[in-house]
């Protein structure tokens, strides 16, 4: 630990001054005293949904909003200044199992938090690891305290319970955190899943009183959302969010969709959640989904939506359009000259040709990682302001009809 | 070929206007009238350094320079605009041998070459595949004529003459291109030695009257560099230097050196070439290398580098800085939270800690790899800008001695 005096420039011990450069320093957030407060600002005539403003400690966070995922502290191949600069992302969501992991909370906390160690400096949500860890299949084990579980990375043995899940998340100091539950795989018997969920039940309560006898590490507050679970029931869905609902928290998460279930079998159980969460309170549609099932679940009354599809996808080659999607490995495009989105605007839609994003990814070149992640991050974000500004003028509805047709064609 | 009609923005066939930004056309060049012309402008009365701008349609590079590599059609993890504007380049290298396989001459030449096709609108400089079909060892046949090799892509079979070599570099449109040669294995027997470089020589011949007969295609002249070879014999490297010489080309590169031979050898091969190629016209040694040898052979006369390592040993997770190299995988580093390089002015060397990469770097995160060759390429360029403003105001010897020991060392 020779030089851990944080992001303080250490200035130079080197007799040569040729390079020295004024010394920069990370900008830290001021001690902001607000609470994290949410605002609705319009709503839709013609649907259920609404445009808002979640104000947090690193910013305000227009609502519909759409969170790039930053897994292990950053979203994969892109900086936190494209970010913020291009694909104008508000919040970032970081996942608790692999920070807890990798680099590990003492780290974290050395570095002041999440927010300081990755320099991103706008609000950031956390995930409770419940999620990864019912992922591990085999290698976890779910019991009344909690979620035995060995690391993917060498195998060591971890307990996740609602009270360790909330410290480990004090400690990477997310503007907003959830709470620990079990995700329910589909399908599932509804007996199972109704266990579940009443674990779910109790275990929020052991957060959130956890939460209140802890108090945040960095100076702002912390909002805790709890989350709606229940799998593909009816009965049990409204029974969950009439649980969730009496808790009054600073906002509500509905998660356990997006699993494998039908499109219009998570389009009902959402709606019927968010009918029953409270309507002065965001809700978060958690790992939600393509271009159309964001639409289509603001007009059901979802505020934030998370998903690896716009990086994942791009990885592979994949982006998404006005038009429809493009699989840029795909021959067709390898002689197409035209820009690689002429209706997008990051700065590489407008910069780089089709053409040379096919052959980016034939010669398995990170900048075509690179590139297509930042435009579809940037797609998804400007699909949310667009909603946004729609649901304020009354036009949100017949634009959303008109677009998810299009939206789903492959190009 | 259904929008093949060049880099124009199409407009929009979607009834929905939402996102429509004002087009932005990729920026062509202007038809340059100038020819590649260098300019001396300064020397060292302590070493054989010097200073000068090589002057090329598309800007003027500064000397002593340093090329990154983009080997097929982009540096590794690094896009354009990044490029010129954070490592400060100015003059990027591409690699005959991958392009003309991938994506081909074909769809480079549709593009309107290179600098159109990936965006990057500096000064550029291609290599003959002299060095890369050698490279190939089993799958290549060394004849009068040229070399049969085998693509390292798909195993299918190919001819490099030194005519379909220039054919090929008239279609990427470089600035500067490259004679092809037969590049020397370390160690070589001076018999073999010799005839490689006779054949080279004959070759040479060929390359410059094919690059008589034929003409540039996008309307600014390409200058021709041929190449020393001689393996580490004195006698060859001289015999080559004053064949290369007596050609009066538009500068002169000097090849098959950093191959697997001492230091030593390397410096006393330059030293003596330097000494015979014409002072008056730009030197390029091929392929060096760490900033310890890009110094000492700027002291020796040398203009022009180009090498891998700051981008592959990025992507390793080793980075240069004025006090030594570090490789940021190692524990050491896990909870150092100082500035990745307080001496460097890259934008990630103010921002990002140590730590942070270290992290990135464990969790095999592709942003670690990007900032690492970010900062490694400005450190070189900034090495190479350093010396020629040291080589400016005379104080360039004691600069370069004083620094070698430190950039060697291992912290």
């Amino acid at each position: 630990m020779a030089e851990a005096s944080g992001l303080i420039n250490q200035g130079t011990t080197c007799s040569n001054h040729a390079f020295i450069t004024p010394a920069k320093v990370v900008q830290e957030p001021a001690p902001y005293l607000w609470k994290v407060q949410f605002e609705i600002q319009s709503k839709d005539t013609q649907s259920s949904a609404r445009s808002g403003l979640l104000h947090t400690a690193h910013g305000a966070v227009p609502t519909p909003i759409f969170m790039p995922v930053g897994t292990q502290g950053t979203v994969k191949g892109l900086g936190p200044d494209l970010l913020a600069s291009d694909t104008k992302a508000h919040i970032v969501l970081g996942n608790t199992y692999h920070l807890y992991l990798r680099p590990g909370t003492e780290i974290i906390e050395m570095a002041g938090g999440l927010h300081s160690f990755t320099t991103w400096t706008g609000p950031m949500l956390t995930d409770s690891g419940g999620f990864q860890v019912y992922s591990l299949e085999d290698r976890r084990k779910i019991r009344e305290d909690g979620v035995k579980f060995q690391s993917h990375i060498d195998g060591s043995s971890h307990l996740f319970s609602p009270e360790s899940v909330m410290d480990v998340q004090r400690s990477i100091g997310a503007d907003v955190v959830m709470a620990f539950d079990e995700c329910t795989a589909y399908p599932a018997d509804q007996a199972y899943a109704r266990e579940a969920m009443e674990r779910t039940h109790r275990w929020l309560d052991r957060c959130l009183l956890r939460w209140r006898e802890t108090e945040p590490k960095y100076g702002f507050e912390q909002a805790l959302f709890p989350i709606v679970q229940g799998s593909t029931f009816s009965d049990l869905r409204k029974e969950s969010a009439e649980f969730i609902a009496s808790k009054s928290a600073w906002g509500n998460a509905i998660g356990g969709l997006s699993v494998g279930e039908p499109h219009d079998e998570m389009y009902a159980m959402t709606a019927e959640v968010c009918a029953i969460l409270p309507e002065d309170r965001p809700r978060y549609l958690m790992g939600v989904g393509t271009p159309a099932n964001v639409l289509e679940s603001i007009a059901l009354g979802v505020d934030m939506f998370d998903c690896v599809m716009p990086t994942r996808n791009g990885r592979n080659g994949q982006i998404f359009t006005l038009e429809g999607t493009i699989n840029l490995r795909n021959a067709k495009w390898a002689r197409d000259f035209s820009l690689l989105d002429p209706q997008g605007d990051s700065a590489v839609d407008s910069r780089f040709t089709k053409a040379y994003l096919h052959h980016l990814f034939r010669a398995d070149e990170a900048l075509g990682r690179q590139i297509a992640s930042q435009h579809n991050l940037r797609f998804y974000l400007a699909l949310v302001e667009q909603a946004r500004l729609r649901i304020a003028d009354g036009s949100f509805r017949p634009w959303k009809d008109q677009l998810v047709p299009q939206l789903t064609r492959r190009l």
